[in-house]
């Protein structure tokens, strides 16, 4: 089985949305990157950092799910990263209320000894020199490196930033994030100039609007599911971005072709994410379940048109 | 050949975009929808009203494209609807700054005798009561009545708006729109809301980021074509409408299946539609333009997947 190395945070997140509020709940970029890949036939390791707060059911979760915890490290009388936020009555903007970086404030990533040949590395939303360690520490080059990130990091880190965009094959950004970064309006151009940077394979995220897949002159697009309701769009992002990264561990296939099938599953598996609070339903969308929702996914996209116009002479 | 009846404005408009402004140039609903149709095998006419002001060069444009003008009554002394508008700088929003309504304010539509067993109905976005109107004269039940229309007309004219919705197949509106006739946020909720008020067929327009199509549990989602550069949107949404009517009449086939295409031809055109100011793009656009750009939605969204996931007691 192919080898899937996932650094991201590990976090209590408390939320807000106009359908409720939580408590301290399960989240973190390495989490739901976690749980997505878990879906597919791949080895997968999360690397990251709690504190003694954090409870062993969540651990458990991951376990059960047949995630190698070796590298989640447990710093003794340590605070886990703490998030909380509140979405406004669209969903598609928050405020964030506190951020307590706790431990992950002197985050050294150790790659464990049995990963550092793992075939597909997917850096999380992370400060770039945590994501540049995890490179540096691989012993063979992987076959596909994966990061996503998000406007902080070009706000407050943007040499190191570049430095980790040079060395990805594949990037995943959203919309605001992939005009900030370049500059240009029009996501065509920007996703050119990102391309310039560094990776071959730029994914620009739009939320609710779906995700475009740009590789060299060729572009894919995959909307998002048309839902009732979106009760909590947390993790939705870091879940595609798994589901991306598990399903082209599994795969072993580079190809523009499947890239466009990884980003229909994490697609399909973001859907689920955004249903019910933090990792809710995520933990308990079954198999049968997201084969279904792959089925909506096709319905909702694929077309037969016969090419009939009529001729300029008529 | 099958009938199209188009009804909507033939206007001058004047726009400012960020990238350059025009004078009074060729505009209005009827105008896009009947460029639009005028690619596909159908026999159209638009009901429309100018003033003595509209050059016969314009009127010329239409009989060329095969548009029968007969009923686009020539008001003497009197002078065309003219409409005046900036786009913001992302060009999704715009401010209008001028509107003469002119020969359009006490415009009676009169549909041509040869057409009042029209195939398909195409009513573009005018006063309710005009198209009711235009309903009314139909002597022979259509195949297909097409509806777009806009939230001003939600503002001053629901009753009225509410009464031709009834009466309609399918509704085109955009999803700010469809929030408003329905209170609902979710564009699910939304095109159910607006199913229950009659159209079988509901159509949100969400301009960059594409058009979805609902009936009964179905939906279906056509992307906007990925752009260097959208340089004027005008018209876009009656272009999108019109190749969907010119092809549904073309091909005299209301499966859902073929709604799909309809979309997509629609998409497509829509797509050349805003590469230039007005209607220029639309007037030069060639039948192997239209093909090769159907080829590019193909490659934008169709993907072959397999369904492969790891058994749950892996």
């Amino acid at each position: 089985m192919n080898k899937l190395l996932i650094v991201g945070s590990v976090a209590f997140d408390a939320i807000e949305t106009p359908f409720g509020k939580t408590d301290k709940i399960l989240g973190g970029a390495g989490t739901y990157i976690g749980l997505a890949s878990s879906f597919f036939k791949v080895k997968s390791a999360i690397v990251s950092v709690v504190g003694e707060d954090f409870p062993q059911e969540h651990i458990d979760l991951f376990t059960n799910r047949g995630i190698d915890v070796s590298a989640i490290e447990v710093v003794k009388g340590g605070k886990t990263f703490f998030w909380k936020g509140r979405y406004h009555n669209d969903l598609n903007s928050r405020d964030t209320l506190e951020t307590q970086l706790n431990v992950l404030g002197d985050f050294q990533p150790k790659v464990p000894q049995n990963f550092k040949d793992a075939d597909v590395v997917m850096l999380g939303n992370l400060h770039p020199l945590v994501q540049i360690s995890v490179l540096d520490q691989m012993e063979k080059a992987p076959k596909l490196v994966v990061l996503d990130t998000m406007n902080f990091w070009m706000d407050c880190a943007l040499p190191e930033l570049k430095e980790v965009i040079k060395r990805v094959d594949v990037i995943t950004v959203n919309d605001e994030e992939a005009r900030q970064l370049t500059g240009e309006y029009s996501l065509v151009k920007a996703a050119a100039k990102i391309h310039e940077m560094g990776p071959e394979y730029v994914v620009i995220k739009k939320g609710e609007h779906g995700a475009l897949l740009f590789h060299d002159k060729q572009v894919f697009f995959a909307p998002a599911l048309p839902l009732e309701e979106v009760f909590d769009p947390t993790g939705a992002g870091d879940t595609f971005a798994g589901g991306f990264a598990g399903y082209i561990a599994q795969s072993e296939n580079l190809s523009f072709k499947n890239m466009k099938n990884a980003i229909i599953y994490g697609s399909t598996l973001a859907s689920f994410c955004v249903e019910q609070f933090g990792t809710q339903r995520m933990e308990d969308v079954s198999k049968e379940e997201v084969i279904d929702r792959l089925q909506q996914f096709k319905a909702l996209t694929q077309f037969d048109i016969s090419l009939d116009l009529k001729n300029e002479e008529e």
